[in-house]
């Protein structure tokens, strides 16, 4: 096992929040190493609502979530963050030395003396399929996530889902099947309605394979599993499917390609040994600090007396954490003090754009 | 005396808190009058630091004081709020009926349901000259605002100050003077470094009149005041100036213009029967409430535990604001509930984005 990563702060989530304290952590000197779920920064912004407008950040008449998690992720470059992504962190453990030592799903670890949870509303996993036994497929026959293309070879194929990723596999495959190269048996997309989401250039792609024969859409929604006893194991054979006039059909399946969206996870969060109350960790409004010394928490995860869920709500807790932070990491020093980024030579520094070292 | 303007909200000035102050009270579904000494709007931002940079706006890497209040000032539009610029609010005083009423130094007056304070560090007015006697002079031959060309006609005229209005207000005299109308019988540009700010073009066009001899600068400090009895009052005759070299020398003036920027000034707030803990206002930071019922205080006049002068923060405070005064202002109502700008057609109803009425 390789040495834990040692550092002043870990953020864990990189939605607007997460990301904005790691600017403030910067602010006040501080390098952060930051965690998510996701393959990408943004949080809910990124994951809910990417080409939906914002109109209540302040200073930004409207803006999309995806434009405004690259706003934020650009205000942090100067700070250099360090991001971890596609991994959760699943171990927090207090250690002798006060320091706490966290884990993740992939193995990373980190020996840190603050921690912010940003958590959001939990970590974002892909939706799974709820069907009695699909477990035991996963990986295998089950894929939440797109497979090496020969995979594909010869199988049948079902895609279940109606958004652009979903989408774009669908049409990924049908191309498959034409190249002849690892072409797959037979491609079909299923959705509880004849209707996707996806960019109209990737629609009308859809819709000239289908015209071409290359893919097929069902509309119906999965209930059920059809399997056959066989070495080594129980293979998946058939999804049984409900449709809309309520009749009963087996489609046959040798792969099987889940993209229902993103879900919000609590997690192991609930775990770690924090009070939580309705699923929200209670924190003193003025240091964001929750009852772990060093454990900060920050956006939507967190509670105090007239906590509002917005986006410029946690902004503000970001900053409160990262003065409290700056206090407790400097112990028996001066109160941290005011400065701003307009008139202060060192925090310009930091920022990287007056000359000078940057701590 | 004409009735007073009947509202339901009063923001008592335009700096980046008092602005989004308005905008988040019209996502509540008001309509807010607006307050501010300055003819501009912007506050600090923009009396203080128009064209320096911040960097800690969440979401704008960097902006300068004046785009940050071009922005708020855009984002408030939707709620068309009405603005009274170039005057102070001077009195306040609650009514049987529980609406407070506000009158403006040019007697424009409100009877409204709630006051926000989003006062700053004070109003901004023009930074006198404290010289002993001064005051009897104002508005004849001392002046804080460029007078009317004529009043310099056949005047000995100084200008004191350094900015961009000082250094206007010379150019301005000495063109005057070579333009033979209304010619001045000498300009001086008076301060105490040979050091001027301005756009470069105006600094140039000073040295091309200075060496043309349309107008002198002197470098110096006016410590006093020359008089001389005449009928029907006093005349001032002269500024008595301290060089760098400690000499004394005597500048005749017969009009005396004084730019020496902008300074806060608490000023009445102080006799509101507000209590002040150190020129502060003491709130409840999960409704930014004063002791007074519907005033609410934010930004950088308002104190809490914790609390930290940053415009991001006032921003916060703006929306706690808001939410309590909604609540405040629709008594024995449903709490107020979380809407997101992005999703709630009522939010978009009141931003113009969506079809349907405002309200
Ligand atoms: C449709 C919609 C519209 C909205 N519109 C607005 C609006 O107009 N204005 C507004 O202010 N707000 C709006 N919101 C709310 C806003 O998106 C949230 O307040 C904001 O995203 C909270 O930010 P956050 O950083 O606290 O958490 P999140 O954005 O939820 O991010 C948390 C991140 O943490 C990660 N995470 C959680 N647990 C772990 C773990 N154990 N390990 C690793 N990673 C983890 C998650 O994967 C996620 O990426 C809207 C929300 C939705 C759903
Ligand atoms: C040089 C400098 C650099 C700064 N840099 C930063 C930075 O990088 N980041 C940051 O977050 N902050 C910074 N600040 C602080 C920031 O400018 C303030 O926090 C912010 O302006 C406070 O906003 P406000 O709306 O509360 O008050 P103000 O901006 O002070 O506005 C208050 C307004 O109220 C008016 N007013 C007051 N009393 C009355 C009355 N009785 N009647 C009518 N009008 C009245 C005033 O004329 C004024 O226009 C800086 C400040 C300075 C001076």
């Amino acid at each position: 096992m390789l040495p834990p990563i040692e550092t002043d702060a870990l953020v864990i989530g990189a939605g607007p929040v997460g990301l904005f304290q790691v600017f403030q952590l910067g602010l006040q000197g501080f390098h952060a190493h930051v965690v998510d779920t996701l393959p990408a920064v943004g949080g809910q912004c990124l994951a809910l609502y990417p080409d939906k407008p914002i109109y209540d950040i302040p200073g930004l008449p409207v803006c999309t979530g995806r434009e405004l998690a690259d706003r934020l992720l650009l205000q942090t470059k100067p700070f250099a963050p360090t991001f971890h992504l596609s991994q959760e962190v699943a171990e927090v453990a207090q250690q002798p030395d006060g320091r706490w030592l966290l884990q993740t799903t992939v193995g990373t670890r980190f020996l840190t003396r603050t921690v912010f949870i940003a958590a959001g509303v939990g970590a974002f996993v892909a939706r799974s399929l709820r069907l009695e036994g699909i477990q035991a497929f996963e990986d295998q026959q089950v894929h939440y996530q797109a497979p090496e293309p020969e995979t594909l070879a010869g199988q049948r194929v079902v895609i279940n889902g109606a958004d652009e990723t979903a989408v774009q596999a669908a049409v990924d495959a049908a191309n498959q099947k034409r190249s002849g190269l690892n072409a797959p048996r037979s491609v079909t997309l299923l959705h509880r309605k004849d209707v996707f989401e996806a960019p109209a250039p990737l629609l009308a792609e859809l819709a000239a394979l289908r015209a071409a024969d290359a893919l097929r859409v069902t509309v119906g929604q999965a209930v059920g599993l059809q399997t056959h006893d066989s070495t080594p194991g129980p293979r998946l054979t058939g999804l049984q499917i409900a449709t809309a006039d309520d009749e009963e059909l087996t489609l046959p399946v040798d792969q099987l390609l889940v993209f229902l969206g993103l879900a919000p996870r609590l997690g192991p969060l609930v775990n770690w040994g924090l009070a939580m109350e309705r699923k929200l960790l209670p924190v003193d409004p003025v240091s964001c600090g929750t009852e772990l010394p060093g454990i900060f928490a920050v956006g939507d995860i967190n509670h105090y007396p007239g906590k509002r869920k917005l986006i410029l709500c946690g902004f503000h807790e970001a900053t409160m954490a990262a003065f409290a932070a700056a206090q407790w990491l400097s112990p028996g020093q001066a109160p941290v003090r005011l400065q701003y980024t307009t008139t202060s030579t060192q925090l310009q520094q930091r920022l990287g754009v007056a000359p000078g070292p940057r701590h």
